[in-house]
């Protein structure tokens, strides 16, 4: 741990020792109203947490979750698909056995089992499914999509169903392909790092196998005690390791995949370097199951950093946050993991919704939280310790925190992590997950703001449907989440919203799914971030894999 | 600097300081004969540096290059391309200008200018091209492409012109466009390190620029004065800082190209997460300019660093190479940014070649270099000196010395450069570029030289062809280079070599070409690392993209 008698300033104290452990903090507000873009429905949802926040406590679905058909009534049964009939689910019994591999509502009243497939883990989005099914090999996912594609029966690849967007759940009569079965570790290679696991390896699984060998799987994200390694992969899980060990498109080596026609893709390289021909296992990659079943992966994973140290900035502006980043960059370099921007209105939210005890005692407009992970915790501290004389120094960051243990960087984390939570204190909330180029990534903030409050939409008392405008994310990723509490989900708020930041972030080439994906939700939107010619693209692409369209209906591109 | 006081083991001392820097070392035997693996002609070539080695020194390509027809006589020309005539060079000075934009064979005498982009650096293969274009900016390159296209007219993109494959130059009469004024640094972002550059620009050009504002160039490679960014993403260039950086499919965010009708794909994203549809610029990066050609790219930079180290050890076999790596890659970490292996066999060339004095007075079957790259030159000596003591009291390494200056470490990394060079004192080389699974890396050096040997073709004496059998690459990213080094080219050799090396690689599912892509030269052999499904994909992906088939044909797959 970093010495704090070594750091100039007497500000920068010690992180207070509020003894709330992470996992603790968040459970304060179990149940809240959260909006997620895209949707038009003012239903009561539980809460949504990003994808840093834990979803372990994943809820059971109920028959109460309102069906996807209802909240979004536009979308049509495409005629085209075969509906289900007893002799399609008599094959599928005698191909996997129908005890543990078959879940039929079709001549068996299973409606209670079948719900949990049904329904996301938000209770969000729930279809209509009347068969899931659950292979155990990759030659079983190629002889039920062959068969699904014969009989034009339509199908969802389900991994670990913590997605965000509805892209893991039937939204009609579509027959679920639940990964669950094909769970093994094949292969790790202890000298050169390279993991092969079956598709529906849990993310936590592996990155406890890892770690017992002293590695450590290039991909993390709260979710990781349920989601599938194959549902990162099909979903392009960005998570909280990216700004450190990069993308899953640098760090997956290679796919095992089943197309619609049962074609088996047998592109599990265990290479760092393979240039013989064109890279199709990327296709795959944030494919969304579109296109295929991933039912193996290849990665390479990163030896473990024993040491970590947590700190947390106050800074009296955006352009501050901005070079505290660079400095990071600069001076942390090799060992920074984590640069984490909050807004004070977002530190505010945890004040006022949770009665939380910040670590800093001045209010300031910006906030940052900084990891570093290393080999030498002694260097790191070092590094850290001049970085901070420096930032402090220079005064780029006003004021400051250091964790001691574990504890402390828990309690520091929670200060990022638990703003989702609180978010929905005062009722529900409007959340967007962004790119933005870095250097405008808070302005959306300070627009949106000021839009709302223009239209008379924002303030303290009951009238006004909006609590406030925060902004929050990870900002060396440039990633923001934009979020606007409100009392009441109303109309005249969505009116302003939306296209307004959609158009906002498609003036500067920004992303309107950073890391979550488009699945259900963000279809829709696309053409904000792509180009007509990119989406006609796409189509082909689509078109070439998966003529018949029976992987994923409804959604994606 | 690391203190070699601290490092125990009286055996481990100073690098000698024979003050022969790099390029001068390398510059001691400037003409040697090379047999690249798929080329079945014997003729006498101009050294071939892998993509290690220094390729500043351009030989300017003359008349007397034997014609890629000549050398490949199973090549026929596709008559359904149409052929050139005086309109459609009257069309392209229109769109360009004359001047210094189209260099016309068809109206006129431009047979000396148009040599220089016939034929490539290496002097191996050479074209018939009547036509080069040099387009100015990504309209141009639509144009040209869109009239290709209605007109039936074959093109190659052309960058630096500096790959090993005979990728970049024409084999008929196919157009050249060539990419050199295309060479504009677009924009870059000081604390996202996200660099947008045209296709064409210069890699070290791009590489300076960054470094004066602290940032480096995630790739490095022996050809960087020449190479377009352009053609290393198309050719997805490994390099030098893989291990270290990752690969061009994570770092590169964003592309620009021009499909063969004519279509501009403007995906120059500048974000580090985007996920709205297929990741289609994947497409691009390792197409080798067969689906179109590629404009711009946006691409993530890291922090320079500051502190570099660099080691040369002597190790009694390959299973202490590999704990080596393992403790290396534990130990250093974060910092580690090279490990190559070299063979004994391939030092004792060094000697024998060009009376190289090696850093260690004994001799060993095994040698490693390591070279970190770090923010703090006290903490990295630290980190080093200590896994020297490790690995020298375990006994893992038998001898090893540690650069006390720049000179010091040009002079190791000399040891592993210098190879390719010295290679072809004896007459010619049979070169193998390949992918292994680490754990038997080194066992097809072993198993080639024991079928040479059984076969009577290895020996100290002008009767036998073969030299000796070598291996030497990067192991840190399983990338090995095995060389046979030989007297005179000889059929029972080549008999005994192919398809022997490429199928024991393919029983390994290892890569027939690690990094320097498929070209013309690998193009027959892509079923040892590819499956047929794999292929047709990758053929219905060609069809999709460039139906005429008109972008860089004979090549690739």
């Amino acid at each position: 741990m970093a010495c704090p008698s070594r750091i100039a300033g007497a500000a920068l104290r010690r992180a207070r020792c509020s003894r709330v452990p992470l996992q603790q903090a968040a459970r304060l507000h179990p149940a809240v109203q959260v909006r997620w873009t895209g949707s038009t429905s003012a239903t009561s949802e539980p809460h949504q947490p990003d994808s840093k926040d834990s979803v372990k406590g994943k809820p059971a679905p109920s028959k109460t979750v309102k069906f996807t058909t209802e909240s979004y009534p536009h979308l049509k049964r495409d005629s085209k698909f075969a509906e289900l009939t007893p002799d399609h689910v008599k094959y599928f019994k005698e191909l996997l056995g129908s005890q543990s591999a078959v879940i039929d509502g079709v001549t068996s009243d299973a409606s209670d089992d079948i719900e949990a497939f049904n329904s996301d883990w938000m209770r969000k989005f729930r279809g209509h499914t009347k068969l899931v099914l659950k292979p155990g090999s990759t030659e079983e996912v190629s002889k039920i999509l062959k068969y699904c594609n014969d009989n034009m029966l339509a199908v969802v690849p389900q991994g670990g169903n913590s997605g965000l967007v509805g892209g893991s759940v039937p939204v009609f009569d579509e027959i679920v392909v639940n990964m669950s079965r094909m769970n093994k570790i094949r292969s790790f290679d202890e000298v050169s790092g390279i993991l092969v696991v079956d598709g529906g390896v849990i993310l936590e699984v592996a990155d406890n196998f890892l770690q017992e060998k002293n590695y450590v799987f290039p991909l993390d994200l709260g979710a990781k005690g349920s989601c599938h390694i194959g549902g990162n992969v099909a979903t392009n899980a960005g998570g909280l390791r990216l700004l450190r060990y990069g993308s899953l498109h640098g760090n997956v080596l290679g796919i095992e995949a089943v197309l619609p026609d049962g074609t088996i893709v047998d592109d599990l390289c265990k290479l760092r370097k393979n240039n013989t021909g064109y890279d199709l296992k990327q296709l795959f990659i944030g494919g969304e199951g579109t296109i295929g079943i991933i039912t193996g992966v290849s990665i390479v994973c990163p030896q473990n950093s024993p040491a970590m140290n947590v700190a947390y900035f106050g800074l009296e502006s955006f352009e501050k946050c901005q070079q505290a980043f660079r400095e990071a960059k600069g001076q942390l370099s090799e060992i920074l993991s984590a640069f984490e921007l909050m807004d004070g209105r977002s530190q505010n939210i945890l004040k006022q919704a949770i009665n939380k005890k910040l670590p800093l005692e001045g209010d300031y407009p910006f906030y940052c939280l900084i990891e570093t992970r290393g080999s030498n915790s002694d260097h790191d501290s070092e590094k850290l310790s001049a970085f901070l004389e420096h930032v402090m120094g220079e005064e780029i960051v006003a004021d400051g925190v250091l964790a001691q243990d574990q504890t402390q960087m828990a309690e520091l984390w929670s200060c990022r992590e638990g703003i989702t939570e609180c978010l929905g204190h005062w009722g529900g909330v409007y959340k967007y997950d962004l790119s933005i180029p870095l250097e405008e990534l808070y302005q959306l903030v300070d627009d949106t703001r000021d839009r709302l409050t223009k239209a008379g939409l924002v303030g303290d008392s009951d009238e006004y449907p909006v609590v406030d405008v925060v902004g929050y994310g990870h900002m060396g990723d440039s990633n923001l989440h934009l979020n606007i509490p409100t009392r009441r989900f109303d109309k005249a708020v969505e009116k302003e919203l939306e296209p307004f930041v959609y158009e906002w972030v498609a003036k500067r080439n920004g992303s309107i799914s950073a890391e979550h994906g488009l699945g259900l939700t963000k279809k829709p939107y696309i053409g904000y971030s792509r180009s007509e010619t990119m989406v006609r693209l796409m189509k082909q692409i689509k078109d070439t894999f998966d003529p018949n369209g029976i992987m994923n209906p409804y959604k994606y591109i």
